[in-house]
């Protein structure tokens, strides 16, 4: 861990789970209250200052460098100050106040920094159109008038999931040899006692006092504020605090936010009736297991629990053995207070997640080597509180560096990366940030977010967290099974061994029914108290204890010191978790928006650019006309296809073809193969197109199943099956009239 | 629908579910009350005595067919008579109960075939043992004590349900190009309302009155009769009546459940309490979406709702045509009051769904043809009432006779037979079950069980029934949206019309609020209505009618009546539904019990024989021992291995190779590929050994993952294997020692 001392070691301990972090900040610097502006917090006034000056509201958008400037330095002057003020040891809530200040000037920056970007010309409307016309996915229920926060796939969308789950399946779980486990979602609420969901696994919310309608806290005041923002009536000094509360609005907590409820007198924006004080609201679905009514459960929030829990089932199936990853790919649920932004935060979404357990001595990975020159863009907490940008960095410096905290970490980071570039991920809207020291779980070693870069702004789509000892210690104190694993010592240790043997008969006689209670609490002594025992015993002639509630008191004649030695082969180690954990969802719509196109010149014709890999359906078949000879041809093809196990569609309706290939191109769907009159001449050939070139080729009808699926399959790319078969020319490809 | 004449139309209609035919049972036949024996119901008294005389305590084996005699004589009797009264129009009553009676002996017939049937050597402790011990599936939360009804899949389990999911993916969704959904599990209470799960998806049980805990009504009658009959006190007389509730205890209601609670002076297993009467318990988890408690939902009990409600969607999907099939693979939820039989009656499952939408009038499959001559074990209705067995027959024939109302039942039975064989199940252990016209919903057409024989008896796995227009209707109903499908008419259709057309303005003078509800009502009369409207105005110079309780009096001047013609195009119809439903728990546990195997000559050594094509793990890969120099071969192996996708397992730890071999015998491993000495030469070589035959050929070691993946894909055969390269006989194969 000495490595790591080049980033700040600004550790407040209050934080929970750093499994989301928009979450983890609500629940967070619980203690921090009353006014803004202490001293201490702010004598980094001056950058931030000329920063609220110049350019907050300055729409002049000019050199990028020019104007994020100020920003920076706004940063890194709090960024230095929070490191001063740790350095002094000066006090907690100082420094606390310094942390949530520097967070403001972070989000400052980086707002501004994707309000510069080159704007690509995504339309996220014209996607969501697209998304719900060919049944990508939808509200769940509409006919019942929806539910929010829940979301139906249709067959597209789907098939992309399914493809997705499998492909991750590969990657991870059979080329890594990982464990992979499929556990309940009820859960008794015992488990969520023990890892500490029931008490803190909560958003802050507020009721509306007589319809009892609730709202988000948070998500009301930000509403509020932006009202005001756009008020022609609002002084420029209450835009300034309009804005300062909107950059710091995440990490306040109840009370602070209940203080603004009251100074802006927020009503029910539905109702307009008062407003109850924040409150928490747990996130779990609750249930009841079995018909009694006394075991309280819960549908699981994660699915991380379920692979804890089996360790020990793990591990001996392991032989033993560590290191070893267990994967789960299932659903979880979480009763959002008012869900939001499609499907990235949903009330019931598929998450895959990893447990890699390892000897917290020895956190290497062998395949390290095999990914250490591959460069990722890095956002380490050192260049967040110095106020730079993320800079591309191969995975190896940033471990040798000490951004990275082990070569574990780092290895997951690349295979993560590896992957998401796999499924069609933008590799240039696809950083890893690292949560700042006070953002972690304050068990957690090190903790990095794979973003991806969306009209909603960077979007935390894959968490990779070093979260140490903590989750199997949680559980081993809530159960007393010791989920520990054992470890050869390199060569045999001796030790020396003392014990306290009581004497059987005399014990049992003298303490009858207490006895046995006796005899446990002997063998229970540590060293050290059975040599205090034994002195006790030879001084005063007797010792006395205390087991549960009651005195004791032993004669020497009631036991034995023994000492010896004794050999040891193993020791006993608490694994160390490493904690890659995917959104399913959100990354299935990050990789939607980042392939969303628009045909040049055809602002109405817009498609996906899913690799075939995950693509919906690999191909489509598509008879050139309605005219009845091509049937039997696109029959045996679709037969074909199909005991290729390539998900195809069949599109004979009537249109003309450039229509059709249109309707296919929405769909994502990378190859066509059309039936022509040319295909029934024999030997019968067909053409073949590819979606993103719009180049066709002719190839006999017998080798397309094949083509098609290497080229799904990655085993031969487009390019060479352009330069094998003939290329064709004869039919529309594009237009969509 | 005539050609189901064949089968007898006992249809009583009280029905629900006939998604798990003993829940169905409980639920039904609610209404029969009252004592056994009126004299109508049982009339066929003799072959049932003479039954009781020479059979059920008859542990003499002897001939079978002597032994079944009597017993299919009563049901015969019995079936006779059922049919009789039908004909007779008998008192609905009297049919119910000679209905149970039919049942009850049929229930005793199949009870003693299983009782009389070849004893193969399964011995399932000895199976779940194994099961537990290589973590195939394991008990919930053990180390918090286990939740009963929660089961976890540990990594052998878990790949061979994610290969069954995949294999049915392939075989129904991707072969039959069907349109795959993925629901929410989180239902709001409408759905369930509008689908009757909410009222009538039940249990009955009784509650311990002090503790309050819960037992289901029938297990607890059950368990007191069977050690009534394990007690040597009982009378000769008492034990008749004890076989006889037995054998009916499916098919009573609450209130005759409660009678023999009370006669038997039935307390608390646990506590010897008094208990409540037998009552209601809906099986649906249930919780509360969103923070305002305003929203009732619950867990879906199986996953064909989610299609339903997104008919529309799908429809419009296929472009507006039938047939299309919806599929959905996903999890379920019913809180069993008391869980039991392992895998097979559980809380949390995953079922694969399939819901085929046709026109009514056109129940026909183009694909029928090619599986017409399909052999299967059908077991008809009309052979159950007879007393018969199940019997060998085409689809092709069971439909032309009848048997099978149709060609898509029978089409998708086939499909189901041949997907059962091929992961694994044992066909001879495989039977298609009708239900008994009583046993389906009363919407239902014809319905069928794909059963499995286990060592619980035979065990609905696929249920596969013509489910009408039932469901789509009951979500039209509740919602008002018309979940119909347009039919293109063979030719245009020119129709009479008659229209009530309202002059506005009058009407809106002469009702002024009430002018809109007058309106609407006469845009809703039918064409008889407008007709008798007509004639009112005409005769009565006035027309009554009532809206929403008011009365109101037309006037001929605020009507004109129109007539004229109109042509239509298309038709709307109401789809029917074909729902074959797997519950994936139950077939994964009869492939296991069907393919579990113990070595010949040793006891100790189990396995499984289960398909590569669905196998866990495809291979392994062992070195002949710890010796360093085989460690290259074998990671460059394993290398070759995941990224041809084939999952494997390496065991390098020490134990003889045998050892080893039982080891991956038992997780059904089915190829299992050996490092030697002899591989160390060039060029490369390693030996390849069959699970099964036990048999083992060397291969180059470039050979090795396609020859694996081929005959994992069933592109090769072990036979061709064999063929084409050199056994190999040199290390042991078969010895654990």
């Amino acid at each position: 861990m000495a490595l790591r001392s080049v980033t700040v070691a600004v550790c407040l301990r209050q934080l929970f789970l750093a499994r989301t972090p928009q979450r983890q900040l609500n629940l967070s610097v619980k203690s921090l209250a009353g006014s803004w502006g202490s001293r201490k917090a702010f004598q980094g006034k001056k950058a931030w200052k000329a920063w609220q000056e110049s350019s907050v509201f300055d729409h002049d958008m000019g050199d990028c460098d020019e104007v994020l400037a100020p920003l920076r330095a706004a940063v890194k002057e709090q960024g230095d100050l929070v490191r001063k003020l740790k350095e002094e040891k000066a006090d907690v809530n100082d420094v606390k106040k310094a942390v949530v200040e520097l967070k403001a000037r972070k989000k400052a920056l980086e707002d501004k920094e994707l309000a510069l970007a080159p704007k690509d010309d995504f339309d996220r409307l014209k996607m969501e159109d697209a998304l719900k016309r060919r049944f990508f996915y939808d509200q769940s229920f509409a006919i019942y008038g929806g539910v929010s926060g829940l979301y139906d796939f249709g067959p597209v969308g789907c098939a992309l999931k399914a493809n997705f789950i499998n492909l991750w399946r590969n990657h991870f779980i059979i080329e890594e040899g990982m464990l992979e486990v499929d556990c309940s979602m009820l859960t008794p609420e015992s488990v969520f006692k023990a890892s500490g969901h029931l008490e803190r696994f909560a958003d802050y919310m507020v009721k509306d006092l007589k319809t009892g309608e609730c709202f988000r806290a948070d998500h009301l005041l930000k509403a509020h504020l932006e009202k005001l923002l756009q008020d022609k009536k609002t002084t420029s000094q209450q835009r300034d605090e309009c804005t300062t509360v909107l950059a710091r609005l995440d990490n306040y907590t109840k009370e602070e936010l209940g203080v603004f409820f009251k100074k802006y007198e927020l009503k029910s924006p539905l109702t307009n009736n008062s407003l109850s004080e924040p409150m928490d609201f747990n996130l779990m679905f609750g249930t009841s297991i079995g018909p009694t009514g006394n075991m309280p459960g819960y549908l699981r929030p994660e699915t991380a629990q379920g692979i804890f829990v089996n360790f020990k089932r793990l591990l001996e199936f392991n032989q033993g053995r560590l290191p070893f990853a267990g994967a789960q790919i299932g659903n979880a649920f979480r009763n959002e207070i008012s869900p939001r932004s499609g499907l990235i935060r949903v009330r019931e979404f598929t998450m895959c997640e990893i447990e890699h357990f390892i000897d917290p001595s020895h956190k290497d990975h062998p395949k390290f080597p095999s990914v250490a020159d591959l460069k990722v863009k890095i956002f380490s907490a050192c260049d967040q509180m110095a106020g730079k940008s993320a800079s591309q960095m191969s995975i190896g410096q940033a471990v040798e560096q000490g951004i990275i905290a082990n070569r574990v970490l780092g290895y997951f980071m690349a295979r993560i990366y590896l992957f998401m570039i796999k499924v069609g991920v933008d590799p240039d809207k696809l950083r890893f940030r690292q949560h700042l020291d006070n953002e972690m779980a304050h068990y957690a070693k090190d903790c990095w977010d794979a973003e991806c870069k969306t009209s909603y702004g960077w979007v935390e789509c894959v968490g990779c967290a070093d979260r140490s000892c903590y989750d199997l210690s949680c559980h081993t104190k809530a159960t007393k099974v010791p989920l520990v694993a054992e470890k050869k010592l390199p060569e045999p240790k001796i030790i020396d061994v003392v014990e306290a043997v009581p004497q059987k008969g005399i014990v049992g006689k003298a303490f009858k029914k207490d006895a046995k209670v006796i005899m446990e609490h002997m063998a229970s002594l540590s060293e050290d108290q059975v040599v205090e025992l034994e002195k006790n015993l030879k001084e005063k002639s007797e010792a006395e204890f205390q087991v549960d509630g009651k005195s004791f008191s032993l004669k020497p004649d009631m036991v034995t010191i023994k000492r010896y030695q004794k050999t040891l082969h193993v020791e006993e180690i608490q694994p160390s978790v490493i904690e890659p954990s995917f959104g399913v969802g959100r990354i299935l719509y990050a990789i939607l928006e980042h392939n969303f196109k628009v045909r040049e010149g055809d602002e109405q014709r817009t498609y996906f650019t899913l690799p075939a890999i995950i693509a919906p359906y690999k191909c489509s078949v598509l008879p050139l006309s309605s005219n009845k000879d091509f049937e039997p041809l696109v029959q045996s093809l679709s037969k074909a296809l199909s005991e290729a196990n390539i998900s195809h569609k069949v599109d004979s309706s009537s249109g003309s073809i450039g229509r059709r290939y249109a309707r296919t191109d929405e769909i994502a769907i990378p190859f066509g193969i059309t039936v022509d009159f040319d295909s029934l001449k024999e030997p019968h050939t067909a053409t073949l197109r590819e979606r993103d070139t719009l180049k066709q080729i002719r190839a006999p009808v017998d080798e397309l199943p094949t083509i098609v699926k290497d080229l799904s399959d990655g085993k031969t790319t487009w390019r060479d099956v352009l330069q094998k078969y003939p290329s064709f020319e004869g039919q529309e490809s594009t237009s969509g009239q």
